[in-house]
């Protein structure tokens, strides 16, 4: 089973979609198997990460642009905005598809372990990801 | 099948599970299959690296370490150890989660290649990974 | 059903092997499913990119270059030359495996996303992947 999940973002930073997985998961009326998530895009990503301190949220987003700063000389990429080569840098950097085993029906995730869609560009998007339950 | 595998860690390392996951490989007597190995933390994480020369190992550690130190002043979430805020970011830069196709009943890794878990904690810890077969 | 692919580099770069994959995923002759791509190498890895402007694909080598440079003197595993360690933590910061779910026969990659073997040694390789299709 193939099925999609359209995320608004409205700019930069992490989407906890882990809500919107675990429905999917539910209405698949599955034991156990395997939940695929892929990102149709090359400006934001997947991670898995950390759901009680907003703080660690916080922390990657800013180290991650320190890391990959927009304006970087380095950049011939520029037409599409200063926020499109770091976005395409930083999704290579994370995860375009992640899979989750499934067990006793819910994904399973750590206690703390949040799945967030992590947008790059600063404007909001439309972000369409693929979702594969076996 | 949903399986689940222990590792008990004894501070910041990698640790190679090629062994433990083959065998459980071996256990669900499958010829061909994929097998999704998920790692349910966000302080440790998943790579396949080189299996030969452990100076790789020390290298990828020293490296990562330089990149991502500890007591950065752009951290805000200290309340867990200097330790900590490092450790979920070398987490979103590695895996927690890979797929491996099954051939001929083993896990069809390179030559060259293991399996290990990365423990970005300074502290030993109990890491749990769920582990699909199909 | 796995089977293998092999690819032939001529030195450092990105390789587009998004129709070699989507004639894999025709030959299975399934409507959908999921196909997991498994690069058997710790010096070569895989991402999904965008396939439009060569110079996002110039600004990403340029980028890992700079991040990852030759001769760190940090490095301790320098046996197999300058580009060989290096190659290894590319390897770790990009992907080893990934999972792309199948619609109506063909992977579901965004109009702009093509999947590239990202080759990190200088010199030309034969590099083995292996391809589980569901």
């Amino acid at each position: 089973m193939v099925t999609t999940l359209l995320i608004s973002t409205h700019g930069q930073g992490l989407y906890n979609i882990t809500r919107e997985l675990n429905e999917i998961v539910s209405t698949a009326n599955i034991e156990s198997g395997l939940c695929t998530v892929f990102v149709q895009h090359t400006s934001a990503s997947l991670i898995i990460q950390e759901n009680a301190d907003p703080a660690v949220q916080d922390d990657l987003q800013n180290w991650l642009n320190r890391l990959v700063p927009e304006n970087d000389p380095l950049y011939t990429h520029t037409d599409e905005g200063p926020d499109d080569m770091p976005a395409h840098i930083k999704s290579v950097l994370t995860a375009t598809s992640l899979g989750i085993p499934v067990m006793q029906g819910r994904l399973v995730l750590g206690i703390w372990q949040g799945l967030y869609l992590w947008e790059h560009r600063q404007r909001g998007q439309q972000r369409n990801l693929a979702i594969h339950i076996q």
